[in-house]
């Protein structure tokens, strides 16, 4: 388990075969390989990158357990080919966590939709200030409505994006890569980006050398533009 | 365009075909008809229907503009097979808009994720004052932060669940009538019922010898117990 | 491995979670569980299995590997949940097979695309002595053209139907019960249905608890009406 | 309708949406445009363009009829995000009709699963008058299988992958444009080159804006590799 944005975290719950299963689908021979990944495997699985042959990628699975904020788990559950299990705020009034940003970041000038740099010390500790009293009074509004009787599918409609929600999400690597090169790159919120860089480290001892594959390509296209 | 949930509203923009567009396909001859729904179109869009080939319903396509509450976005953005546009926080401060329910329901008592009757006219008061003062206070917070220069893709991580989101959302008529199935359910939460009864109006003009099986077998099924 | 249409064959290759890993991801709830499956595991399973909760079971996964007649993956391949590699005729003209039934049956006189007892004694015979001569006449042909340096992908447009293909499939347990669901039904062609019973019985030691929950609503559904 | 290989064809049966559709579901907002195509809505859509923002081009939809060799609509038919209606051969023994090349092309010796060049006017010949010979063969055989009472989901084996197969085939420009990078690409068999680049030609009055911004990345990433 990985802690991701102080109190979130993701966790590789389990996976389903490695570099070897890519090359055995490409082949469509399994039993023959056991153990080692022989260096005709390893040109096989290059050329198989290189040609964007991107159906046996689809045969190795990973499953997840995460924990992040409402807004991170939006931009997630926009990639259709997951498979997801959250846990429902009409389901349960309990266990609300918060998650609380160290650093606030300013608006970006050209690109509408992005960040840049950091706010200034003042500007941070206000933030912060105001994001801690904001979230302190809502949960007292919320419990309020929940001992009221108000059902709680309607009483969530108080709980804000910052709210930490935990969920199963399950993919193959195939739609796994595919989200990672979306997710890692530099337009994307530095929040998930955080998860993103989580999985590659969480995945690459199942699957090291497309990991290596994939590292080379990204040095390539996006490389130090990435957010540290 | 038809208002839901006060200030939500759903709007049929586009759509693709209409009910002899099912049995053309399901055919695989287009040209040979005009016009009218004859007997024996009929015939054959009845037995897909109890037979559940479902695959020339996939023919008929249709585009919806939506408003609503981020409750109910999530609620429908579960639905994997249909394609999303939204106008995203990242990218505007403007325009925010909130929902305040017309009516409080009860937490249910055997249904953990259910909400049954209405609460009492006290706490009907105090719920709606209290939402009230509460959007006020994070409307104020939201653009403080904006105003201190904070990224909209952080600040907006104040803004709560009835804030009203817009979005572009297009499916397939099978598709469709799975969300259909799923969401006029009796378990399903009250608020994404209204937006699927609105559609069932919506795509009525377009494919009515379709809804009207689909009517019946929702008689059938689940009828009485829906909510009003 | 199981063998399927004589020389055919299923074999499951490898799999990814069990019957506690549905019920762990309704609960979203990792690691409390460990070896056995309790009665109350029990009862939450039947619970997500009555109210047709079928994202818990999109994370179990199961890859197969296949041998079949095309037309079985032709069929097979309509599945567009699943993710297939397939031995292709365009890389390889070796190991050409196929497939010659046992038994020949009449065209249904009811139901226009199915199957019906079987023809008589003279019928089997010569069906069967026609097939065997056309295969060898056509496999003559195909190394013809092959030999005269025919591309592999224009030469293999000669080849027929009854062809077997290698593959691997994959999905997941909710798709795979809806993939059974229609191919083990009564309309389904008898050659298909044999690959999903022996899929039954392949998973069956994997998710036993949930494969008895199928098979007692395929009792209920279409019992006996199932071809032996 | 456009005839493609002899007596193969594809026709646009039906579409909804323009380039204006793509540009108005990137604001999400309908209604404001009517008629023309401005230079702003022409920048934001190459901008949508070079930032691979695909999901508005899921918002336009074509439905095609295909009548295309057996090799072909398998090629199709693994693009998993499509619609396909076929007309079945457990369905009917009417209208049989195959595919005949033209001309003959040689094995590539570098890629296996290419072919490169034509074979000589002997070969050519020998190959044209073979495949003649076998098909008129075969659909004797077929036949006889048919007048012998055998079923047609059975009998159907015989018939080889020239065989035309009549579809209804829909998707969205978004999936369309993957579709089309693949199989216009000089790897993709020549045969489904063929179909694409018909797409191409009958989609352009449609989406005229798109359309040049695919030919022009085609140009460049491709460019004159392609078959003629």
């Amino acid at each position: 388990m990985m802690n991701v944005l102080g109190n979130g975290y993701i966790n590789l719950v389990d996976s389903m075969g490695d570099d070897l299963t890519i090359v055995n689908a490409a082949r469509k021979s399994f039993g023959k390989h056991s153990g080692d990944f022989s260096p005709k495997d390893k040109k096989l699985l290059k050329y198989l990158w290189d040609n964007k042959h991107t159906s046996p990628f689809e045969m190795v699975e990973f499953m997840f357990e995460v924990k992040a904020p409402l807004f991170v788990v939006r931009q997630w559950q926009r990639h259709r080919t997951w498979s997801y299990n959250e846990v429902s705020r009409r389901y349960t009034s309990d266990d609300l966590d918060f998650y609380f940003p160290e650093t606030w970041r300013c608006q970006d000038t050209d690109n509408k939709q992005a960040s840049s740099g950091e706010v200034n010390k003042v500007a941070q500790d206000h933030a912060t200030h105001v994001l801690w009293g904001h979230t302190k009074n809502l949960t007292v509004v919320y419990e309020d409505l929940i001992e009221s009787g108000i059902c709680r599918e309607q009483a969530r409609m108080i709980l804000p994006q910052n709210m930490m929600v935990e969920m199963v999400a399950k993919t193959d690597l195939s739609n796994l890569l595919h989200f990672l090169r979306l997710r890692l790159h530099k337009h994307a919120q530095w929040e998930i980006q955080e998860y993103a860089k989580a999985i590659v480290e969480l995945i690459e001892p199942v699957v090291p050398e497309t990991i290596k594959l994939f590292k080379k390509e990204s040095e390539f296209n996006y490389g130090n533009e990435h957010k540290p």
